[in-house]
């Protein structure tokens, strides 16, 4: 970590040649760097289309302008950036996944509240996506633990249980809270909160993610609203 | 790749210990792994509390097993386990910026679209966040581009344009799309589309990312609706 406790974020813009992530590693490892993200792609259309982008999280490094001169001296390598962290940009993510109807409903409460912390300061995300089917959502919530800067998750569905609930109970001992709406099946028995009205799960949902608010999911775990 | 065009994902638990990641890129180097994406992280609450883990996407890899195996052997690591990558489980993004009364509506509109699309296999999210003011509007459209899997941009609200426009250029370089609503500023003059209704956007913006959709923005290039 830096000074403040916030990484930082290097993107490097580059001919697609094999090998440049292990060489852009050596650089960043010589400077003392603890890579934290790294994310690798081709562009694919536009201007700079088959160039190669490799952006990078990092945090143990004070002088950063040296760090940018040496891998900027790569040969390959067309330019480097820096930015601020995906922490600071998109902050905290509260994830929505279920059937379409309710999980727009969700995302409607969810984002409103979001606007109403973002305006203050905060940096609150609220993303989402429609699926059904025992096995495609079971992947889906099981996903949630490895997704960066996941911090709540809201079911919004009809009928949900099986394998669904064995990813509920997976990610919650990865420490990603799950509010449920009431519904039919086992998730709502395993939720950490189960809330009827849609628009009340989202905002309940940005509330527990957020510094400001005082609601905490734990402190009323197990109940229905 | 594997024969089927599609990263191989691994996840990695264990003891929080600096270096952890330089030797399991070793160990995946030697196996011959071009790897796309890590994400490393300590997980902050829940039953595995203050243990570290590791998402890596990568590609290049036959036999994954005997990778399993020797990951598994390093003396901080609890566990190894295989997923799919984040593309076959929440699949192409569409992003939504904007005020928060605008981004839920276009969302709302997107959901719905995505809904219908993933009823029927394919995988599209909707992912946003309610943002205001031109410095952090125009930092957070700029990071679009960096933002995995993101593959259009809606941009919801009432007057948008200096650094914002600036930044909408930028992406659209990188080859991300901008659908815009109908507002007060330069962004409606640069986007590549214009849609009054934020439903409607919402739709469009779906479409255009769907493999079976018949939609294409470059094709109503610059139109307004």
């Amino acid at each position: 970590m830096n000074q403040t406790g916030i990484p930082n974020a290097l993107s490097i813009l580059s001919e697609n040649r094999h090998g440049l992530l292990r060489d852009v590693a050596c650089v960043m490892a010589r400077h003392g760097a603890n890579i934290l993200t790294t994310q690798q792609s081709i562009i694919s259309s536009g201007q700079k289309k088959d160039l190669s982008t490799l952006y990078f999280e990092f945090e143990g490094i004070e002088d950063t302008e040296s760090l940018i001169i040496e891998l900027s001296e790569i040969s390959e390598v067309h330019s480097v950036e820096r930015h601020q962290p995906f922490s600071k940009i998109y902050g905290k993510r509260v994830i929505i996944l279920g059937g379409g109807a309710q999980v727009a409903q969700v995302a409607l409460g969810a984002v409103n509240e979001a606007d109403r912390h973002n305006i203050r300061g905060e940096r609150i995300s609220v993303d989402t996506i429609p699926l059904v089917g025992e096995e495609d959502l079971s992947v889906a919530v099981e996903a949630v633990s490895r997704l960066p800067r996941a911090s709540v998750l809201v079911l919004a569905g009809s009928i949900m249980g099986g394998k669904i609930t064995e990813s509920v109970i997976k990610i919650q001992k990865m420490g990603i809270p799950v509010i449920s709406l009431s519904m039919v099946g086992s998730v709502p028995e395993h939720a950490d909160l189960v809330v009827t009205d849609p628009i009340q799960a989202g905002v309940l949902a940005v509330m527990h993610v957020s510094s400001k608010a005082v609601f905490d999911i734990y402190r009323v775990h197990g109940r229905r609203f």
